[in-house]
Parts: structure tokens; sequence; C-alpha cells
């Protein structure tokens, strides 16, 4: 027999090519059994179905992934939901991969995308991450990629942050007008776009006021809650003492919370506290949190329907098409005046 | 040229067969470039490579899937790093598929893994589904199914669960131990074999109590948080209304406290709550939450050590392989006796 195509392969089954094609798209018209026959079919007569040329083609498989630090946060959550919307009314299915901030195992996620498993990549860094590299191979594939939140910048291609810089200084301000006269910065990474931007904001809203800056005001957390807890300890015993804390992630505010409750420590009357945060039980929280509320379902959304125009569209381009959308400020009892 | 062979093919390319069996294989240890070319003049000599033959016996793609409700909950979040830490010990990778509570979405998924894309599955059902039969269509293909949490009573694979009766019977009895007098039940669904040895749990301590029974006193919430609240405030606004509630899940939890604080109504004061929760901020919520705190990380630990036996030794049966971990009450302020 000679080169094995669809019409000969459905010939051979007695199915019809168009019954014949769907199974081998693994289409839900087909039933499970017949899918079946036609695999063994295939095989046995060594035909390489479409599907596999398909997925050389990296086309079809109308799967995205999610590559994000972790999920036991409730910005990630709110924006996978955000994402997840989109990729429903498009028909796509939805990916998560989890990095737990770590560098070698974004890259190792990467890699498994090589294989053609995903059409397109939405992604937001770990804590760890130096450079793009990583992303950039799989770029080269044709696989587009929409970052959300943390960003790589380095990477022309779209970007859906919301504004870092001045929401921190926003944050920093109020607490200001509220009265503290030392605030640290709880921050969660040294390399992440987004921890920068913030540390700015923070930094910029203590120099517009003349405020002095210390060092020791700048606690840099890691990934570990009993970490988070030591460092924001050791920082509340201190001589002198923050009346005053902008945390860049929800997890840092509950470790304040946490730290205070310990030491005997009164939120807000000795230490007033702010956070980037989308908790959902910030406002039955003791005292209720004010926060820094990020749009994680929308940015999830914009960057998912961004990705679905650069998988539909041929001529549509990801380079011109960051978006910034802003926080707001929620203010609760965490920051309220004696 | 007859059939294309491994050797053949590896010949053509001037590379040895391990090479491009290793580029078919998508192995980490070779470049992108050699796997492009290695696929490339797969694709021009008409080649089956083994990974294709392979993926037909869906047994190498070295990734697991997690199928759960949402992400959004502190017990999933927690029940994924379990996971994760022994499939990253194995070199797994972990796919995680939301179904957002809806069986549609439960469906279209488990039909996605017709295609080869998994060798395993994780599972916590979606609260509409109301059989087993899609589930039992996978597990027919030869691909290993084990359920944690939310499991599927009908099928005959290993579970994973905790003792939802009995922590349910201890919650309830530890209400009435406070000085509770009608004690209300949340439930989040009626078909789901959780909720109801949940509830079968309060009722039972119910009636060991001697204590009268409402219907009104059972509250079906669905899955929408505006609804819950709603669902909540209504309980909460009747002439008997309850003066303690074992909420099944933590939602629930923070559904109560919103609506007690919208109502001015006083927790533990008026009314005392206990919640099935692996809330991070449960113990600095005004006031701190009574939780049944589920052994979330073990039992995603379990589950997948579980689904990684059954996936490399041939001889292992899942079927007796279900087990039982305990939760544990940890007693705080919203329980509390004035």
């Amino acid at each position: 027999m000679g080169k094995i195509n669809l019409r000969t392969l459905a010939s051979q089954l007695n199915l019809s090519a168009s019954t014949v094609s769907k199974a081998l798209m693994d289409s839900h018209e087909i039933s499970t059994e017949t899918k079946q026959r036609v695999h063994e079919m295939a095989r046995e007569l060594n035909y390489v179905p479409n599907s596999y040329a398909s997925s050389l083609r990296r086309k079809k498989s109308k799967t995205i992934a999610v590559v994000l630090p972790e999920v036991a946060d409730s910005f990630f959550s709110l924006a996978i939901n955000g994402i997840e919307s989109v990729a429903r009314e498009k028909g796509y299915h939805v990916l998560i991969y989890l990095t737990h901030e770590s560098f070698a195992r974004e890259q190792s996620i990467l890699k498994d995308f090589q294989g053609g498993r995903v059409d397109g990549i939405l992604m937001s860094v770990s804590r760890e991450t130096p450079n793009g590299d990583h992303i950039k191979e799989i770029a080269a594939q044709g696989i587009p990629v929409v970052f959300f939140d943390r960003v790589c910048e380095e990477m022309d291609t779209a970007k859906i942050t919301t504004d870092d810089f001045e929401s921190s200084y926003k944050a920093t301000q109020h607490l200001l007008e509220q009265g503290c006269k030392q605030i640290a910065y709880l921050s969660i990474s040294e390399s992440l776009s987004i921890s920068n931007k913030r540390m700015m904001g923070y930094r910029e809203a203590l120099t517009d006021h003349n405020i002095r800056q210390y060092p020791s005001d700048i606690v840099a957390c890691n990934n570990d809650t009993e970490q988070h807890l030591l460092a924001i300890k050791k920082m509340m015993q201190q001589k002198r003492r923050p009346d005053g804390i902008v945390a860049s992630v929800e997890k840092l505010a509950t470790a304040v919370y946490i730290a205070c409750k310990q030491l005997g420590i009164l939120i807000p009357r000795q230490v007033k506290v702010i956070s980037f945060s989308n908790l959902e039980t910030a406002p039955i929280l003791n005292p209720s949190l004010t926060t820094i509320t990020q749009p994680a379902f929308d940015m999830g959304r914009a960057a998912a329907t961004l990705l679905m125009k650069a998988l539909n569209k041929s001529n549509f381009s990801l380079k011109q098409e960051s978006l910034v959308i802003p926080s707001v400020i929620t203010v609760r009892d965490s920051t309220a005046q004696d």
C-alpha cells in the first residue's frame, strides 16, 4: 500500500473521511469506541494523522496555559476566574501551572510547552525569575505569551498590569495623612518588576513628604510563611518600630496581623496597616483591613482577551497592546485614627 | 523509501537514534533547534514517531490532571500543594482544571483527556455532578482516577476523604455544649456525598441530644456569593433565628460574618459559628473563627501518592486503597460562651 491518506484510512474503516478526521481531532461528536477503532487502524497502517501534523504546526490544541506562582492568593484566584470566563466563551481549555515561586519550576513548565501542548500562554512570573530567556525560547516558536501582573519587562509582548507605583504612592500618603511618622514596606522580591515599582512608589511618597528613610524599614520577605512571621516580629520588636506598614501582598498583611496579635501590639492604635489585597475576608478581619484592591478579575479578562485575539487573528500583534488598569484604595479600620 | 523507522529517520538527520528518540519524546536534554529539525524531517518522511504511538498507549505524558471546583478555597489550594509536592518528587507535571462547580464543564474537561493528554487524574467533583458516567468513560480507557474530598461514591477506585460525618457531629455537639439551642446547617449541594455526610452528622448530633429539627434550619446555598449572603440574611432575620451555625465550607462562614455585620448581630453572643475551613485568616477574623480544620495538604499528598503507585506499578490496584484522614476542631472565639 502506498502513502496512507485520510481517504484510504477511512475506506479501510468503512467510515466517512469526515468521521475519521473528527475522530483523529478528538471531536466530542465521535464515540470513544470509534475513536479507538480509528486510532488502532491508523497505527496499523502507519498513518500520520492530521492531528499529528497539526500539533507540529501547534495551532489546534484549543488550549491555553496559565503559568503563575500560586493559587493561595486571592489576586490569582480571581484573575484565573477572569481568564476562564473569556476562554469558556471562546471554547478553549485552560491549564493552570503553578511555579510555587521557583524559577527552576517555571523553566521546567515552559520546556513542557515545547511539545506543542498549548496554543498560547498567560503568565505571571515567579519571585525568583531573573530574566526572560526561557520565555523568549517559547515565544520564538510562535506561541504567543501575554503577561499579567508580574511581567517580564524585557519582553516585547502585551502586559496587563495595575498602577503599582501610583497605588503604592497613594497608600503611603494615606498612612502619612492618618498620622504615621515611620512607615515600613514589606517586599516579596528584589527582582520582580511590580515589587520594585511598589517600593519606588512608597519611597517617592516618603521623599515628597520629607520623611527620613531607614534601610531597616524595608523588609524583604521570602516565600516561607514562618520566616515572614519571624522577620515581621523582629521588625516590630525594634526600639524604633514602625507606626505604619505597607504590605506588598496580602499574605504579608496576614502575617502582620498574626505578629501583632502575638506581640500584643494594637492595630491601628500602635501600627496602621494597608495592603495590596483582594482578600474576601478583609472587611471581617480584626480590625478590618484597608486594602489596595487590584482589578484582578478584569486583569485576567483583559489578558485572556488579548491572547485570544493573537491566536485567532493572523495580522494581530501583541507588541502594542499593553494595558494598565488602576487599583482602588478601600479604607477600613486598620488605618483609622484614634 | 519503505516504512520509515527511527533508525532511517536518524540516519537521514545524521543523528543517533537515541537523540532522535529523545527529541521526539520532547526530552529536556535535547536543544530546541534539534527538536525542530527532527520534527520537520519526521513530517517530510511521513514518519509515525514513537511518541505518537506512545500517546496512543497513553503512558508517557508524565503529566497528571487535577480536576476540582475552584481554587478560591483554602482547602483546595492546600490540597494542590500536597499533590504537587508528590508530583515534583516523581518528575510529573501537574495540570489544574477548574470546573467552577459546573457539571457541563467537568464533562467537557474529561472529554479533553480522551486525547491522551494526561496519564492519570486526581479529582474532586463539582457540586452539580449527579453520577460518575463521564468519569467511568475515562477510567475505562485505562486512565487511573483517584478522588479526594468530594468523591463519586459509585466508582470503584481509591478515595481520600476526611471523617465528614464524625467532624460534623462533633462540631454540632460543640455548639450544643456551648449552650446553643437552635442550630442551623449551611449546605452547598444536595448531591455531593461529603455534603450529605456532613449534614447527617449534624442531624444525628441533634437527634442524640433530643433537639427538635426545623426544615428552615437547613439552608442550601448555591454557587453565587451574593445569593449566599441573601439566603443567610433571610435566615438570620426570621423570628426563630438560630443561635448556632455549622457552615459546611469556609466561604459560607465568610458570608455569615458579613451578614451578621450588616445586620448588627453579634458573634458569638447572639450566634455561635463553626465552619469546615482551612482559612489562614481564621485566627485574625473578628471574632476568630472556630474551625473544623481538614488535613488538606495530607489529603492531596495521599491522593497523589496512590495515583503515582497506580501509574508506576503494573500490579497495583486502586480499588482497595481508600483512606480517611481525620479533621481537627480548633476552638476559637466564634463559639465562646459569654
